[in-house]
């Protein structure tokens, strides 16, 4: 089984993913798990309520998410981009099925009711942020769908422990199923050719990271970067053999990471 | 194995069902499908593309639906509206799976690309709608939840037989999946207590309607109302023995249903 994340950026191509998926469904099983970050904030600036981004004490960046960035959140990530992908995806006679977090309680864990805001010089307390990180997977459920020749595509929210809808970090979630699956490979597409010296130049490509460097990367990587590192580590702690990130805009997407054409994590 | 349908008012109750709900699959297989007119509404008018209704030259209002208004159904009625039912179901233990009719090819019909909308003395003809009736549904995706022990929630759009999204009629789409499970009960709740003989008169319920007497019925039934009394027919042509119509917005409404409360057509 292969996990595939796929960014939720504007400029990511979604045929030629279907393209790809469809000859490597041949011969694996696969899991799509996908953003929709580009199209949430769009709609996010119509509805009057832009995207707030916050950034822990620890220097790692998130969404701000309360009732109304929740409300959000569903609309485009489970329902607009979600159906859109699946509708996409039959069209290349790939059986995809959407299911957020929330359905079957595919995605679990704990709502993270205190969270620590870094503000200049300030940390800040809030208190109604509904996010969490997923802690466990209703396995069977995916399973179920797979061997009967589903592709499941999978998106956040997350369901607490408590029944509340909580947004959470794809990654992290990924990590997970990696764990309950005993995946040996994650492919993680976005709008990029990999993983970048200089975020502002495509050509400076870091074309391999070994485990034990990732720390060292950890230290100059920015915003999502920094995020998608720190889940491609856990993947590897959890037995992940090698994670392939590469770019979701270009013609072989999937074929290409897997080539190593971008950045090869191992 | 009886159908719930619940309808997209905002008064309707989720936490009434919910807890019906519990107790009667102690005893039943159940599919639930729902609507989100109320919702969509309102997040269309905020989006400045508010909900506009068509009335066909037989006299059958529907909501038109371009590509701007099928983006906002998308969102409200597979995103934000079923997980919030699929979250809310799960705190009272039923182990619900929100599904659109687009996922695995669930809902399948034909786009109806001609759609000719009476305009006062004028019947013009629309080309942009991206609506169409369900034909067949994916019935093994169903049973393969139901038997294990999860409850599908569904709700539209549908997708085409050329892989577009297209809004449908659930009422229509009801009818269909109980033929192709043998259903014999269908329980539909709505904001009234029935089919009332005047629709301003909460009093003036309809306790039974005989499958000969619906054309009657139909004679002075008005929008929406005369689409559940097509479908109800529909149902009936199509071995359902009795679907139960009840109010959504009480305790125990399928309870009460089910016993009669409201209108009973069979």
């Amino acid at each position: 089984m292969i996990l595939i994340k796929v960014g939720g950026g504007k400029t990511i191509n979604w045929d030629y993913i279907a393209q790809d998926l469809s000859e490597l469904l041949k011969k694996e099983k696969v899991i799509v798990v996908h953003g929709a970050s580009g199209i949430r904030d769009e709609i996010a600036k119509k509805l009057n309520a832009p995207t707030k981004t916050v950034v822990s004490p620890s220097g790692i960046s998130s969404v701000y998410t309360d009732e109304k960035a929740l409300d959000i959140f569903l609309m485009v990530y489970a329902g607009l981009v979600n159906k859109k992908i699946v509708a996409l995806l039959q069209k290349y006679d790939v059986n995809a099925i959407g299911l957020s977090g929330v359905d079957g309680r595919l995605w679990e864990g704990k709502r993270k009711t205190n969270l620590y805001v870094q503000e200049k010089d300030k940390t800040k307390l809030t208190t109604d942020n509904l996010t969490g990180k997923v802690e466990k997977i209703n396995a069977s459920l995916i399973l179920l769908l797979v061997k009967n020749e589903y592709v499941p595509v999978l998106c956040p929210p997350a369901i607490s422990d408590e029944n509340e809808i909580i947004n959470t970090d794809n990654d992290f979630a990924i990590a997970i199923m990696a764990k309950a699956f005993g995946v040996k490979k994650i492919i993680s597409l976005f709008e990029a050719p990999g993983m970048l010296k200089n975020p502002k130049d495509e050509k400076s490509l870091i074309s391999k990271i070994k485990k034990e460097e990732i720390e060292n990367y950890l230290k100059f990587a920015k915003g999502r970067m920094k995020k998608k590192l720190l889940g491609a580590k856990k993947a590897l702690d959890y037995g992940v053999e090698t994670t392939y990130w590469g770019d979701g805009r270009i013609k072989n997407p999937l074929k290409n990471a897997l080539q190593g054409k971008g950045t090869v994590i191992s």
